[in-house]
């Protein structure tokens, strides 16, 4: 520690990302990355970029990138904020709306680094527990609560609340901000971007790193309507004038053109999820009805701790989050079909042992 | 507005970065990029990924490029911090050494988006005017400045401090973070880097954005003691775990690696930076002695708003800052050897009328 951090960096319990193994043989299932590479349009536009232009500044808003998106969800450009991952698109998000005087909610069991940003800006916060069987009751959120916050489908359940439950939300608490984390909405959920046109309460996250093949080109989204975009580019522009670079920005923009290989990728990532699913159910383990492209496993008899460890010695990387109720849980990313085939026969001998 | 801005939110006065024109036909000497294009090595190592890997999550904390800068200045790998461009390194040194507490000063001219930072941490600051001549003397700084930050060489002024007098500083005022802005360094300033291993109140930031061409690829740099770096680790961790694209990392490394093309290229922006000025003075204008990739000049007889306005009229974008006493001058990026002929031409045109 240096005398120069401040009190809050003193306080800081940072995010922990999982592992990146520099070793290739690993079968690697804990960061829900796509087993299947960016769309072809992808990589053209990248090897059609014309590298002189690195030594110019990209374009402030990723304005290509909104262009596409806005095509997409049939939205308009400026009901679109592109940021450096959706990481930092939430991390805009709770600076700008979020401060000591405004206490929000989230799920105590979601994504982990909701937490983390409100101990970055001071946030006061209510971690509202989830049912037993991990479904996210949004009528328990206290009504002084600013914001709520949660991923849908939820981390690392994999459940899903219904548009129309949000909606409901949306109607309630018209003075609430409702913030709908939609990391992993391609894979089954149903998305609230056709609710922002009616509900100035609402913001929907997303992000190219799952559904769209992008983890290593780091783009996110927020789309809600203009007056809120506008907060979040005050901030961006009080932090960081640049945060897209022009080889992300052209990644960013194919990706959402080429729907054809968007829905061909992620509904084989469904296929394989509902067969690993029923494998790993016929083997005894509890699953959720994931609608991601994760599972969230329980294996019988032997602790989260140990599956992990025996898992990791069979050549497979998946995640656990120590703490409870859910130290017992895996959450498993959906890899190949034949990835997938070898996971369940090595949790079967896992399980056998 | 919407009402769920925070106060902060409301009070923001976001930086403005430099005009980025759709129409190529202007010569751009705007935003201070170089003219020439990135390394053979950086196209090379982008050519050369593979682009499937995009779909991986990047190494978190831009391993290569630690590697290759570590090598460039003889330092260990922990005193260095990767960023998203050296305004994101500086927004996250803001956040981690400064609060409302912790009063910082930094000269009244300087870059500009040091109060823009201040203002979205609520900072306190004192701007220390810069004498007469927009030399620095860094005796006036407060005593209770908790920090004192400037760029070096400066910017717009382009006037650089000796290194040893910056030790002066670090001596004399051993309780007192000092951070040294070096995005202009490579054109003629003396680096600190060299002193970061005796000094623990000192941290040098860089970008790669002007003497290595990679402005479109947002790769900034903060050097320093392991435990200062280590608060910026702990910032970063607690934002986005993830904030250097793969491909920015690659480009980043190439960029150190190609040692003979940054020293040739650099060397050619100095040589046509000094016959610029010798030309501009030859033609009645007042000329600061750069030691950057631009000039900071005053054309005799005409104001800066019409200065600039003119010189767009002719094809040229240069920046001028609105404000007193610098509202007169202009800011103009060196261009290639052709460019700042034509730029000259255009000037004495423009004196004449």
């Amino acid at each position: 520690m240096s005398r120069f951090w401040n009190s809050n960096t003193r306080n800081l319990k940072p995010y922990v990302a999982g592992e990146q193994p520099k070793d290739k043989s690993f079968i690697k299932l804990n960061t829900n990355e796509n087993p299947y590479p960016p769309s072809p349009m992808v990589m053209e536009r990248i090897k059609g970029f014309n590298l002189d232009d690195l030594r110019l500044y990209p374009n402030t808003e990723g304005l290509v990138v909104k262009k596409a998106v806005a095509r997409f969800f049939g939205i308009s450009e400026d009901e679109i904020f592109v940021g450096n991952g959706s990481d930092e698109v939430l991390a805009f998000l709770f600076k700008a709306f979020f401060d000591k005087t405004t206490p929000i909610a989230f799920p105590d069991i979601t994504y982990s680094f909701y937490p983390v940003y409100s101990a970055l800006y001071e946030i006061p916060y209510t971690k509202v527990p989830v049912n037993e069987d991990f479904t996210i009751d949004l009528d328990k959120y206290p009504q002084e609560a600013k914001a709520i916050i949660f991923a849908n489908p939820n981390a690392p359940t994999g459940l899903g609340i219904p548009r129309d439950t949000i909606e409901g939300l949306l109607k309630a608490r018209p003075d609430t901000l409702v913030v709908v984390d939609e990391a992993y909405v391609d894979f089954g959920g149903e998305s609230c971007v056709p609710l922002i046109e009616r509900y100035d309460n609402l913001i929907v996250v997303q992000t190219l790193s799952k559904s769209r093949s992008l983890a290593g080109m780091r783009i996110g989204l927020a789309m809600g309507q203009k007056a809120l975009m506008e907060g979040l580019i005050r901030v961006k522009d009080s932090f960081n004038s640049y945060p897209l670079d022009a080889l992300a920005q052209v990644a960013a923009a194919a990706a959402f053109e080429d729907t054809a290989y968007f829905d061909e990728t992620r509904e084989r990532i469904i296929k394989t999820r509902e067969s690993t699913k029923a494998a790993l159910r016929a083997l005894g383990a509890q699953v959720t009805d994931s609608l991601t492209n994760f599972l969230f496993v329980r294996l019988p008899g032997i602790s989260g701790a140990e599956a992990l460890a025996k898992l990791r010695q069979q050549g497979v990387l998946v995640r656990n989050f120590q703490s409870p109720p859910i130290n017992d849980w895996l959450r498993i990313t959906i890899g190949t079909e034949m990835d997938m085939k070898k996971v369940v026969e090595i949790v079967s001998k896992v399980i056998a042992q």
